[in-house]
């Protein structure tokens, strides 16, 4: 018997998480094992409240342009299973819609939550294959070389540190003379240190990065910048949100936690900025990209995209092939040439937990990536897949909302 | 006699000054009655120094390459000429070094010292074609179309929001509710009402632009935004760097001047967001892209980058057939199509002077742009002239700093 596929988008968005959406609606439409493709909205909140999506419905343009489009078109979600509840209310839903595959998209708490389900299914005897599809700007998801929305994400960081270095050079003469950038990677400093990725000399930007997995000292740091101004005349910086200090507290830490406990974390740029301002004296500029830096389409690298796609596509077919409980993950067969093909793991080697940035991609002193993770990062930022949204009528995905007709009571 | 030409930078940079400086370059080395093309470095802080540049020494790649570099390659200033000593001065280093031309590259405060070099050349007779070649992001300068500068920012604003937006849509469900995203512009709102040129619909973002041209007032602007997440779930908000209050106060006043006695802003997008917090109690999230708003090079609009390339070899142009005192002027023939030419205006006519919004591009409520400065805009942001940064080799212009031999005391 036919069985539906049921998709869901979870966590923080990237600008390539609808790439993986494409994926899986295209290898799923063609399988001979499948009836419908529905969509939960807002990842498993929507799917508690019996709110499916039939994608099989939607046009052929909203589909292509689902490749084009940041960020999360069926509405992501930070809602965690808590209760047995819960978890028997979505047993309740897959068996009242026939779902029979279970395709969560997400990062370390969605594939925590995928992994119970797949559990729970087994539990229970119910015939649900679940596989996680991994995403994640902060790249910090176990067992693949890399996350997919990373990428894409690396590379807006690394142009926008690099153009705004030449800006505060200028700049630097008779007014500002430090530019600090504060980046995302609550802890991890994958982000942070993709900033290097077009400096090829001591004076190009940035000159400081600092990484969550190095402990912020204010003494050793002032005396890097005073240093770098000293040589250059100006200081471009590049602070990850996570950065912590000699106590391991968060050196900006708002008291403010997320549905999962995580802190929620900002304005470290600020704080970093204002003690360069007090000790050293110096003009400060401070950029805080924010989401602009995982939903900035339009300089997607092409890698990425197609990477998204794919792990989306072997998701479908993970599934179909009856393997359940995996995480799809993306493994290097080569460098150079950027060699890559699709892999798996088991879903709880990944779920809640973090991988940093290796020892070896930040250098002895402490606030640079070494020739290691440029190896290892120029190869996924290359290439662009963009369009001109000025050009393309429709520009991006709209879904038409064709809601499957609920079945259960209300939860 | 050949005379040499003198160019230089001023000002906050943009992503197409330097496209401006290879089109003085390329003009001013096909004339016969040129010699040499000199550039002060910093301004006219540099010019003081007697610090010049000979870029007829510089190669064929790195003027080449200047129209992919973001920035101001001489190195700008905030220095204004303050007495009758900085105005000697800088004749004495015209006189010592043959200058026959001098090409001033900035904004209303640089017309302004171009208009002073000009009449006292006059003055004391001597022999100086003196021409402003604009450019600001801030698109504040009278009687041109636009400026240099300002498209390129534009296109940035806009992508950036319209990208954001479907972030803060994204997360809506359970998480962030409102988006705040400051942006440029000190005394007018050309690059806040530039966010607007992808929206196409009432949902799409920016939903609220808050205009430096309008007063701000809190409980309209509030009751506003709980109107636009009732309509839609989520809110994303434009806010200018210059807004002002009831009393004509800065909302977000530093209380720091620079040079020109400007006000020192920023912060104020922060400000926004605890508003919203504390008086809606949404979850928030604000980005200030900051320098990042005026050097993206990588989203530059080709019509930016020909334009600033035109009002660099006219400058050289209208200097060579001996007129003097003028800003080159961008004149818009057709709309749609989109044609236009350059032209010049009379130096006093724009130096110090600010170009605010027109009312007709303001809706009635105020918080959005009408139809009429889409049909003004969207023309500037077309098309792009961009290279793939990890694929050229020296992607960059760096200079190499060919000075020229100091002939007179220090000053």
């Amino acid at each position: 018997m036919k069985k539906n596929v049921l998709y869901a988008q979870s966590g923080g968005v990237t600008t390539v998480i609808n790439c993986s959406m494409y994926g899986v609606i295209k290898a799923a439409m063609r399988s001979e094992k499948i009836d419908r493709v529905f969509g939960a909205k807002n990842g498993v909140s929507g799917l508690l409240q019996e709110e499916l999506v039939d994608l099989s419905k939607e046009s052929q343009e909203t589909i292509e342009m689902l490749k084009y489009t940041p960020s999360a078109a069926l509405g992501s979600c930070r809602r965690k299973l808590k209760s047995e509840d819960d978890f028997n209310r979505l047993f309740d839903v897959f068996k009242a819609h026939n779902i029979g595959y279970f395709l969560y998209n997400g990062g370390n708490d969605s594939m925590d939550t995928a992994m119970k389900i797949h559990k729970k299914a087994q539990e229970i005897g119910y015939d649900l294959k679940v596989i996680g599809i991994p995403k994640t700007v902060d790249n910090d998801l176990m067992f693949t070389d890399h996350c997919p929305g990373y990428p894409s994400s690396a590379k807006y960081t690394a142009l926008s540190i690099f153009e705004a270095t030449l800006d505060v050079k200028a700049m630097s003469h008779d007014s500002t003379k430090v530019f600090v950038m504060e980046s995302m990677g609550r802890h991890a400093g994958w982000i942070a240190a993709s900033s290097a990725l077009l400096k090829n000399s001591d004076d190009e930007g940035p000159h400081i990065i600092l990484f969550p997995e190095r402990i912020f000292n204010k003494d050793r740091f002032l005396s890097k910048v005073e240093d770098v101004v000293r040589r250059f005349g100006y200081c471009s910086i590049v602070v990850s949100e996570g950065i912590k200090d000699e106590n391991g507290n968060f050196v900006s830490d708002t008291g403010m936690v997320d549905n999962f406990g995580n802190k929620q974390l900002g304005g470290v740029g600020f704080q970093i900025s204002n003690i360069i301002k007090n000790d050293l004296n110096l003009k400060v500029h401070t950029a805080l990209p924010d989401y602009l830096q995982r939903s900035s389409r339009h300089i997607s690298s092409l890698v990425d995209v197609q990477e998204a796609i794919a792990v989306g596509m072997k998701a479908v077919e993970f599934a179909l092939n009856g393997e359940s409980g995996y995480m799809v993950t993306i493994e290097r067969l080569s460098n150079e040439p950027y060699i890559w093909t699709v892999g798996k793991v088991e879903l709880d080697k990944v779920a809640n937990k973090t991988r940093e940035l290796p020892d070896d991609f930040i250098d002895e002193e402490g606030f640079m990536v070494t020739d290691k993770f440029r190896e290892y990062a120029l190869p996924l930022i290359q290439g662009e897949d963009n369009i001109d949204r000025w050009k393309v009528p429709n520009h991006y995905s709209r879904l038409h909302w064709n809601m499957v007709e609920k079945k259960l009571p209300k939860f």
